[in-house]
């Protein structure tokens, strides 16, 4: 029980790394918060609501988001899109991770190897 | 500077979650910290000792390393290895590497179709 603890925590830290990237990434076009969970998930990654709107909001207050509240339906919807500044820390984030894949890519081959 | 720090404390993130999967990988075989540490650097991953040496002790604590000390060149040196257990997470750690990898490169080549 405590061993699958520690590998949920391991897996988290795993994923938590890889968000703001995949955040940036899907936010070239505006989208509100439920909007966007829906599109990671639909991709493979899970992030709740608990995790994903304080993160929005932590970002736009860095200068990576920008966001305006929109009326539809007849309910207020805060609209999220990458800001200029969050292009360019999405395209230095882009080439870390790029790095990081060749990196691992290497690191497990030479351990199949083994 | 402010905005450069955001930068590197995302790719701080970004690396962080691999540095487990990359240290259980490449201690199949025994290591002491230093030679670890080296052999991590050589593949492009670079790890302070400070970040390191706890994260070892923090690895074997939980079951996931084992280390015995050796005496070399006069000098006694910790080495450590993979534990049984530890093989069973590195097995499900790459199966969830795998899966991120496959969505940030799905995430990450619809960006670029924008």
């Amino acid at each position: 029980m405590e061993q699958d603890q520690h590998i949920d925590n391991l897996v988290q830290e795993l994923r938590r790394g890889v968000i703001v990237l995949a955040i940036l990434s899907q936010l070239q076009e505006e989208q509100y918060g439920y909007s966007a969970m829906k599109q990671l998930a639909d991709q493979g990654l899970n992030i709740d609501q608990g995790t994903l709107y304080p993160l929005l909001r932590r970002l736009e207050s860095q200068d990576l988001l920008e966001s305006k509240w929109r009326l539809e339906d007849s309910r207020p919807r805060r609209y999220y899109v990458i800001s200029p500044h969050g292009r360019q820390v999405l395209h230095s984030l882009q080439q870390e991770w790029s790095q990081i894949v060749a990196t691992m890519d290497t690191l497990l081959s030479e351990q199949e190897r083994k």
